[in-house]
């Protein structure tokens, strides 16, 4: 008989869902819906007995683009009903600017100014709703923002245009003194062949051009940054290190290729170890360096009925807490410690120059260039990488406790 | 205090590593040598110590190239003695037709005749010492195959010469009487920009023309695979499927790059999972499918010095244990037996036809067509495959057992 | 002014459309249709009127999945008077097993042994449409045959059962006396996360373990292959050295992505360039080495209207034949023919053993080996290669002639 | 007889070569040298012959590591004698904190504090040869700053102290009153698994946390940006945009795989020429946008002899020219600017907003969103890009004029 040891997610764990995870029909470029549409009463229901905090949604999962006031508000009305019931909360929503036609060139930096302001109001309408459901963050995935062919985007021109968007949308809440900061979504491409501010890194120096940058962050998602063999710890790091991590789409992806849209776990589990570690262990006193969301951005795969979706929402919780129980056992391990201390990685900490030490200083320090001896590097000083990647190896497997 | 449950390798594992593996010496595109040359008998004694059971080796790693005799067979006196001394055995030599300036368009498809006769007398030199060191497998991995720029090489031609070598060797070690066969080790790019034969299925093929295919198989590689983004496990299978997995290479690897030759388990673990369940497990009655040496070829990283090159070939060994223990009990869980019964995998070896069903019968059979109901399968009927999956990882994480 | 040297496509030129290229409605999976179903007699009429000579279709792009006889019925005859009024013939037919629900896991290595004979009758049925038709090529892509995990499917059963159903076709074929031969078409995954037979390669060792192989060969298509990072022209080459090119799928990619279906030369250039003259130049006496249809299998980008279709359509014949020419010229070019002679490519034509030579007068020769100075490859005996590429590169840009 | 119309390079079109370029060796990690080392001298009298204006290095290509002072000053001389005889410039400097085994982990960002304050002391010589020789550029390529393992390198950590060494730089030259400014050379991966700042996106991002932003750009290199398949043209963009492309490397990568250094131009075509147009029209009333050298950092691939070292210095500049004149025929081309208006490309130059409009303005424009009619946009107002792409592609292919 078998028996297992994971953890049970709580509302405490702040685990959040898209609707439009859990209501992904299973269409897919080749081919049509494999389940039917999902009423988001029902949704929010189960994520809530399965032990999730928060929904989250673009306008168009709530209410079909196109439909009328008395339609949306229904909708609204619906979903604000069984957060009360349930308790789920709002804390992140987003607008659809992808998968109308008149998107098809992108809503922010389309090449059609009509559409471009068209795609404004969208957004500010929703921004409305944001508010009012109390929504902390505003996602912008800029999804069709891009394009297949060199000649056919000016992209200091849709920069520019993307810019004037942002800016006007931070004067907005300001205004309205809505308590909402936006978080940028980057992705390298599909389904635009490449997608303007394709990276984590493209999004946070973008930022910084902003009228009001304090505002605006970024919102990194696993399998995006892989897709382009990008180390998605390390872009989550530079994102906290710029003070930038607003929210965080977490999914798995297998490589470079499509967008997987996988469980949390189902792609790259080092690299998702790594992440883990990151957020709950990386920040001062080794506590969290993130307090927001874990959301959940994947999609249950095209060959599950209904049963499988909520199978795959519950894995997606199930393995964040099992890579923060070995994540804390990995910190925790004696040994993983002293290996650390062998491979310098405290070290790293320390800064290159003295307290008060200037460039003239260090010119003037003999040890550090004329009598250091680099060739002792040569068979000699090596950092124990492989040992240390070896433990967290062991750790990952719960070989170690 | 840390406490570790990881098994301890023994020769009955049947662990191999190359001579240039433990050896190599941290020289890359951008940087030298970071360690001194390994002797021959050193290494042998500690992969004995480490619980390894064979070494394998190009001639080049043992005996420089160029070579004089003399130099030559005092290095293979001082391999025979270690050998002796440890009992390590030489399952696989190699040759190398890709490191010196002469190999620099390849060997037996370079286009000068004069370095592909070259080439088939180098390598018909070191079948006799395979032959002599007992050996049963040779390894052909033509990494200088290939060419940057396309009118630079005629495919065909390449092939063509290609199967001249491979005949030759096929005569030359029948007529012989050598108990040798070889195995092709495709690679998809690195030396070359695209390498001849660059993939399990390419290989495969490129057998079937030979005229003696029964003496050739193939060598897969984790990380040669890897870097075309294909799965290597699946790969495996299909060379299983053909009778033609004679040899195997394993290591990690990170997506698709460089060639990065790290410790089996630091690359795609959920793949190298199931390719430690497919090599232990998916042979007749749940047994082994693969016999022959669990064959190392990785590099200890660069940042290393020598305890690291031990530290890391002892965690090829390790990481391989523990996923064959968390494979063993993945097939022991009667949850996932429910499962993958539920999911319809074994169902997948019943044959589609009934016994003695012609076509003819199928085409008559209404309940296959005419009748058959093939709305049923929208919104019912998922195979629940992520339910699956969550128990592998959950398995992998060792959280079951 | 401008001016344009393109050359006009003819029926001559042999250039055909899938109808599900031409009639790519735009969705994506972010994004519904963009235009609207386009009749198959309108499409005819257009591909005649542009210079095409051939339309293929899946089953259900003619008529839907689960139309009634008589609607099926109807639109085959559509085509057939459109046929007959154009001119344009159909010169393969294939099945589409991977749109339905029903084909959610694949249809003849679907876990599910229902779906499996389902599938079977299906194709069965358009087998003999095709026959009807007087298409010589049935393609089989698999699109669905694949696996998102790895304990999902087990990949020698479904190699299994992929036989069993090739190999009743191929009786049926043969049984039913219709002039048709198949063609598997490869793709390394998208819409599953790895697809059965992912390359050129794994599908030509699977048809060598067929009954009838003779019957089976690849349709190749360039963005697949690129999809893994394979150099397409080499594919092409291994291809025809087995005899096994019956089909081919032209397009466009731009590196390892989502599948692109650009038009063919909107990827990567020197590759097609490569290709063409390859097709073209490469067979015996410098004349096509492929005879068959120049068949494009791409998709209009989803930011166009119809005039949109129409000039993609038009752009993929005029970049064949621009290439066509360049290749010519090439060829043609006094120097080129210098520098491959330089680059002794045609010496790789030359068999490395003299004619009757045995391995053991290779062995005797000590101007192979013994005498062999290999030290003379350093510092000289350059191959030129990159001379050669950049004659190829000027000739792609029009800049020789 | 064949006929050429390939423009001749001239020192007015700025074109540069790193010293290590046409002096690689054609070690790589699978082969050692298959060429002698160039001299410097004999390497800018070639390149000036050829037509270069410039010659670029690092310290250890001039003189190697650990020379003496008096080693180092000859090669200094030797230099300058030769830059004095050609007139030839060293627009860019740049200094290696990779080869040796010192920086096995990097410089600036080793794990070692010895080795970063080493690695400070060789930068800050090597700046002060810099201004001597008259650099204005001095590039930093951090590819030993990263990890293959998460667990081995703090990246917040690592940000930090890459932060401080380019602080105390900007200190330096500022003091010391240089006329340089720094451009950071980003890099994905390859040595290292994961190299920090590894896009153009992520080193803008860090720039801008630098206390002196203004004196640090980037240089971005063609290959290292397709390495992570991201869109380089647009990447320059993106630098352009934030005032930062401070030099460029210019080469060929032919897709996601090792590092290629291709001759510019043997790559991705249609980027080339995107990017040459952008280089040479993108500016103000379509003149350049970027005024700097022209850099070539490739290798001749390791298949060459010292001829072919200079036919691929000259293919690279000639390349270049190719397309600089196709892009001006792109530009020039009536039936281009007619569909470029059509594609709406230049509309994207007009803000969203009208001048002086408010988002209330906005919100109270009916015609902006409630009398907006979105599905006009199905089946009708498609962008025309597939025509201008073919368009792209006929003057890049030379077939319009």
């Amino acid at each position: 008989m078998s028996t297992s040891s994971v953890p049970t997610p709580t509302p405490a764990d702040k685990f959040s869902f898209g609707l439009w995870t859990i209501g992904y029909n299973g269409a897919d470029p080749f081919g049509g819906p494999t389940r039917p549409a999902l009423d988001v009463v029902h949704g929010v229901e189960k994520i809530a007995e399965l032990g999730a905090y928060g929904l989250t949604f673009h306008d168009d999962d709530l209410f079909a683009f196109g439909s009328t006031d008395a339609e949306r508000q229904k909708q609204i009305d619906r979903l604000k009903g069984v957060l009360a019931d349930t308790g789920v909360i709002v804390p992140m929503v987003t607008t659809n600017l992808f998968s109308a036609p008149v998107f098809k060139d992108g809503g922010f930096t389309s090449n059609d100014r009509q559409v471009r302001r068209f795609a404004l109001r969208k957004v500010l309408r929703n921004v409305d709703l944001a508010a009012e459901l109390g929504a902390k963050t505003f996602v912008m995935w800029g999804g069709r923002e891009g394009a297949e062919y060199d000649a056919a985007k000016d992209v200091r021109a849709a920069l520019e245009r993307y810019r004037e968007a942002v800016n006007l949308l931070g004067d907005y809440v300001t205004d309205k003194g809505y308590d909402i900061r936006f978080a940028i979504e980057p992705k390298p491409n599909e389904p635009r062949g490449d997608i303007l501010l394709p990276t984590v890194g493209h999004a946070l120096a973008f930022i910084e051009s902003l009228e009001r940058p304090e505002l605006v962050g970024v919102n990194p998602e696993v399998g995006h940054e892989q897709m382009a063999g990008l180390n998605f710890a390390a872009g989550i790091a530079q994102a906290l290190y710029h003070g930038k991590l607003y929210h965080i789409d977490l999914n798995g992806q297998r490589g470079i290729k499509y967008d997987q849209d996988l469980v949390f776990g189902h792609g790259d589990l080092h690299n998702a170890f790594a992440l883990v570690d990151l957020l709950e262990n990386g920040g001062p006193n080794g506590g969290p360096s993130y307090e927001g969301p874990r959301h959940f951005d994947y999609k249950p795969s095209r060959t599950e009925d209904e049963s499988g979706v909520w199978d795959s929402a519950s894995a997606n919780m199930r393995t964040y807490l099992m890579l923060k129980e070995r994540a804390a056992a990995f910190r925790a391990d004696p040994e993983v410690q002293e290996a650390l201390a062998a491979a310098k990685v405290p070290e790293l900490s320390t800064p290159t120059l003295n307290a008060g030490e200037s460039y003239n200083d260090l010119l003037a320090d003999k040890s550090a260039y004329e009598d250091f001896d680099a060739s002792a590097y040569f068979g000699a000083k090596g950092f124990g990488f492989v040992r240390l990647q070896q433990l967290a190896t062991e750790h990952l497997l719960g070989a170690r406790s």
